[in-house]
Order: structure tokens, then C-alpha cells, then sequence
């Protein structure tokens, strides 16, 4: 190998608000060192995702909070350099958390094999990733759309948002997306099919919106971002609607935590459900939803965009975007070439 | 009949905030004329019970809405006085929703008979009436507890409640109930058996209270309340939570909607439930229901307390006392003797 150095970023100061690119740091670092079955990789693609904002609060407001000068937590696709024993061999392409940084090391039974025959590689971070996986389960096994039902996905051109709204298209069902700027919406009704959509940054507007594109009223809603734009689609639901609840986005960045109506009367009248899940719950079925979304894919029925940053170096300004919503689909760092040799 | 004279209590006016007694008017109307398949009663219980405020609200809040002029609705138990071509025979006791009145005429089918040998017949307006029904429902087909599981039940005392808190005790779960007086919590702890009980008027001692009275989290909580309580059980739900929504109480007599903290990202990382209902979808499980109840109840593991106010011209008041919480257990009116002639 000709470098001995790994480039990664880690979290300097935890962000109030907004984070900005001075709560990360690039720090210059030696190449990680293997233990006995852990293997050595060099990261292809990274993925941002929303969740992560949460990990860079105190631990007090988050579980799995990431500490401060730890390397930020993320998925990645990645070749692996060194198998060190692993069932893996050198030159296997391999998914797993590896974090913001160019080379990891992972226990080998942490690393999924991709087949870059399937799908282009970077699908392994979106579509047929967890991304894919939590749009598949959350709106399959929890909201369970039926044909003809109206369903509603808010981040509706966001990873995971691209997905529910497709896949309800699959089960026959009416799909309203609401996204945050013209060329979202341009791309979910020309391109991905949705039969409506709407601006979220148009808060007056929700009610017009709603009224006009869910006239039937709303079966299923697919929460991405939560506050106002929920509050809204509450106030449309229909008996026995329920309400996946994916991720909170609007309430990520917010510098005091924002209160809303209360709403749990409406749950009675309506005899609707709120649910809110983590995807690893349903880990042992990821092999068959897997297949079912990879079908899906080369059948022309699932369609994705990517935002691809280059350089770690360029992920904190990224991943800042992406919760500002100005990339399109899912967000990727291209930390090295594919095929580039050591 | 020695009487031709029908006093019954309509809506007057809708109340803002606490409903008043100039809110409800006592009407002498005549004795109501049955058609052709409906059946003449006598009220001899009537129930008066938390939703009944709710629709005293305008049409553009409350889908059944109470109109003003109209006899306000509720159910109580009645003795069949002309049975007029129905199923039913003249004495026969029989339950349904015949309104805040002395007498009512209603279609046969709509009357239930009730059977006073295996219960009190004012049973049938409380543990196996709507109100034990809610419970039984509620508490076991959505919220599902298992033995060892911490169960928690707000307006513990009243005619939901008492009967949400002994089915998890019959579960072998651990209950924790939250209701408005002394009396009610020592009633709690010394004749229902529940584990622990504490005041929800000390909104300042919830945090505390939760915290040592339900060391390992909340399984299970069964909202009858709403608002500063239910937020702060929220916040001590376990992973797998399932929050059954049978009544907001603390939200039906505001002047003006209450905002409260955003919590749906609280669901995700406990990968929690919220469900709302109406005890009316189940009716065609109300049978064997009753059944499990009725035996329950004469077995001595379902006990239950009644407030009875007297006469139909005090039920503005009792009303109004109930949703004060100054009432135990379920709250009554008692129109007229079960036994007397006409």
C-alpha cells in the first residue's frame, strides 16, 4: 500500500441548531490495525442520513450518542483490503457501518458481501440499503397500504421517502408526496410516478394542499419530518388511518424544542394508530426483503437518485446540505474509486 | 300510567371551558310515542360519562355533535313498559342509549336485556357496560400486557380505569394507577390491589413519582387524560411501549387548545404504539366479553364503586362533578325505583 495514513471525521463540538462544518474535524490518522478477525477495509461510498444528527447530541437526549472526537457513524460500501481469516477475500466489495473515513477495520461477521451484478454498488447504501429496508418495512409491515387507499410520505424525495412512495404505487395505492423544492416535486410526479405533491416549505398552504390533492382524505401518512406539516396531515386522516413514523427531520435542527397542538383526541375519533420503529428490529427478514426490493429494482418498478459528494474531506458540508434538503435522493460521499488499485 | 309528563334535560348552550348547569335545560315534555317496533321504557339508571362532553361541542369539532335543543345522549337501564310488537316483554329490563330522561322510546333491537340475577343491573351501564368494555378491549387487544409487565392507568378511579388496573392485575402485570384524591388512591391501593397509585393533580412530583413507582419503565399505559401527565409517562416508556388512547379528559374543558412538547421521535427510538379506538368497533365481541366480565365479577377479581346522584334533575350537576373528578367509580343518576309500578 502506498499510504499509511487514514483520513477521517470526527465530531468536534456537539451543534446547536443547524450543525456547521466547525463541529467536525479531519483528522489525519495512521491505518487502522486489524485484530484477529476483524477486517481491513478502504471505503468506497459513504451515506449521510438524518439519523445521524440525533448521534451528535449529548447522551442525555440520545441513546447511542457519538462522543465527542469519535469518528462519525455512517454505512459504507468498501473493499476489503485484508480479510485477516474472515470467510471475506481481498477484493470483496462489503457493506457495514464504518464510519466517516477512508480505511476501517470491522469483524468479519459485520460485513455484508455485495454482488455487484445485482445493482450498481452504491444501492447497497440506498435503495437495497437501509434506507430501502426502512421504507419497505415500515410501510409494508406497519401502515400496509391497500389499493385505492390515499397514502401520504413527507421527505418524499429524500432515501427512505423515494421508497414508500414507490412501493405504495406497487400495492395499488394513491401516493401524495410532499418535498422541499420544485425540482423534488418535478421528480417525484414525472419520474417516479406519484399521482400528487406538494411544497413542505409552504407551511400556510398545507391545508389547501391537502384538501385538494387528499380529497378522499389520508389511509396511511409516512412520517419523515414531523411538526407543522404532521400536525396538518393529522388533521386529514381517516378512520382506521395509520401513521408510520420514520424519522422527525424538522425537529433535528431546532435550537429550543418546539411544542404543537395536541392531537391524541384525534387518534380516538379516528381509531388511528402512530407507530414508530427501528429498522434493525426486523433484521432477520432483511435477506427476503432484500430480494424483493432488488426485483423490484431491475424491473424497472424502483427508481432512485443519488447526490454524490467527493472526498471525505467534502462530507460534513454534505451531510449539512442534506438536512438543509438541497441534495436529491440518497446522500453519498465518493471516498475512493471503485476499482482503483493500492 | 299515573303520569303523562316526560322530564328530560336538553343542551341549552355550548359551554366554554367547565360546562355549567345554565349549559343543560330541564324540559316537561310529553310521554314520547313508541311506532310500530319500538318499545316504551322507563329510565331506572342513567350513566354519565366523560365522551358525553365532547359532544356537546359544535358539529365542526365533534362528528356527533349534540344539537342545541336536543336531549342530551347516554345509556342507562330501563324497565319495558309498552314492548309493542318487539322481542321484548312488559317488565323486562333491558340497556341502551335512551338519553337524560325519564322515558324513552327506542327500536327493539337497539334494547339489550339484561339479566338481574347475574349482576346488579347497574352493572350494565359500568363494569359490563361501555365503560368495562372500553376497558377490556382497550387494554387487552391493543395494549396486550404480559405478566411482570408495568402497567400504568390514568383516571384510575373512574369507570374505565377501575377496570383497565384489575384486568392487568388478572394479567399478573404490575399496575400502576394515577387518579385525583386521596380517596381514590387509597380505594386503589386497598381494595383493587393495585401495586401503586399517585395524584395527578401534582403535576411538579410526576417525574419523581414515575420514576420510583415505575422503576423498570412503562410497558403499557392506558391514557384516559391527555396533556402535562401523559407527556411525562412518555417519557418513561420502555422500547416496545403501547400506548392505548381511550380519553383525554384533561383536554375537554380548555378555554383554548393546550400546545404540548413534539414526542413523536420518542416513538421511533422506542419503537413504540399509540392507538386510539372506539369500543364500538368490537361489538361483535361484546358477547363474550361480557361473559369474561360477568365472571370475573362474580369472582370477585373485578370490584367496582358507583357515585349515584337521585332524580334526572341532578344529573347537570353530577355531570359536572364527574368531570371535576370529585366522583368514584362510575357516576350514576338514578331516574326511578327498579321496582315501583306505575
Amino acid at each position: 500500500m502506498t499510504t499509511l495514513i487514514n483520513r477521517r471525521i470526527t465530531l468536534a463540538a456537539r451543534p446547536v441548531g443547524f450543525p456547521r462544518v466547525s463541529d467536525f474535524h479531519l483528522e489525519y490518522s495512521p491505518l487502522p490495525l486489524a485484530a484477529v478477525g476483524e477486517v481491513l477495509v478502504r471505503l468506497i461510498y459513504l451515506s449521510l442520513d438524518p439519523y445521524m444528527r440525533g448521534r451528535m447530541n449529548s447522551a442525555e437526549s440520545c441513546a447511542r450518542s457519538v462522543a465527542i472526537g469519535e469518528v462519525m457513524p455512517g454505512a459504507a460500501v468498501a473493499l476489503v483490503l485484508e480479510p485477516n481469516g474472515s470467510q471475506l477475500r481481498a477484493g470483496d466489495l462489503v457493506e457495514g457501518v464504518l464510519g466517516w473515513q477512508e480505511y476501517a477495520v470491522a469483524p468479519g461477521r459485520e460485513l455484508r458481501k455485495i454482488d455487484s451484478v445485482l445493482a450498481p454498488i452504491s444501492a447497497a447504501l440506498g435503495v437495497l440499503g437501509l434506507p430501502g429496508l426502512t421504507g419497505y418495512f415500515g410501510l409494508l409491515d406497519i401502515g400496509d397500504p391497500q389499493a385505492g387507499e390515499t397514502v401520504v410520505v413527507s421527505g418524499a424525495a429524500g432515501a427512505v421517502g423515494m421508497v414508500v412512495g414507490q412501493i405504495a404505487k406497487i400495492r395499488g395505492s394513491r401516493v401524495v408526496g410532499v418535498a422541499g423544492s420544485d425540482a423534488k416535486i418535478s421528480w417525484l410526479l414525472d419520474e417516479l410516478g406519484f399521482d400528487a405533491a406538494f411544497d413542505d416549505q409552504a407551511s400556510a398552504a398545507f391545508e389547501g394542499n391537502l384538501k385538494k390533492l387528499c380529497p378522499d382524505g389520508v389511509d396511511v401518512y409516512f412520517d419523515n419530518v414531523g411538526g407543522v406539516l404532521t400536525d396538518a396531515i393529522l388533521g386529514r386522516i381517516n378512520t382506521g388511518a395509520r401513521i408510520i413514523v420514520g424519522g422527525q427531520t424538522s425537529q433535528h435542527n431546532l435550537e429550543a424544542p418546539e411544542l404543537g397542538p395536541r392531537w391524541l383526541g384525534s387518534l380516538i375519533v379516528k381509531e388511528a394508530k402512530v407507530q414508530g420503529f427501528l429498522v434493525s428490529t426486523y433484521a432477520e427478514r432483511f435477506p427476503a426483503a432484500r430480494e424483493q426490493l432488488t426485483q423490484w429494482l431491475r424491473g424497472g418498478k424502483l427508481k432512485y437518485r443519488e447526490d454524490v459528494a467527493q472526498g471525505i474531506e467534502a462530507a460534513p458540508q454534505a451531510f449539512i446540505g442534506m438536512l438543509k434538503g438541497t441534495s436529491l435522493g440518497q446522500q453519498l460521499v465518493q471516498i475512493s474509486e471503485q476499482l482503483a488499485g493500492d
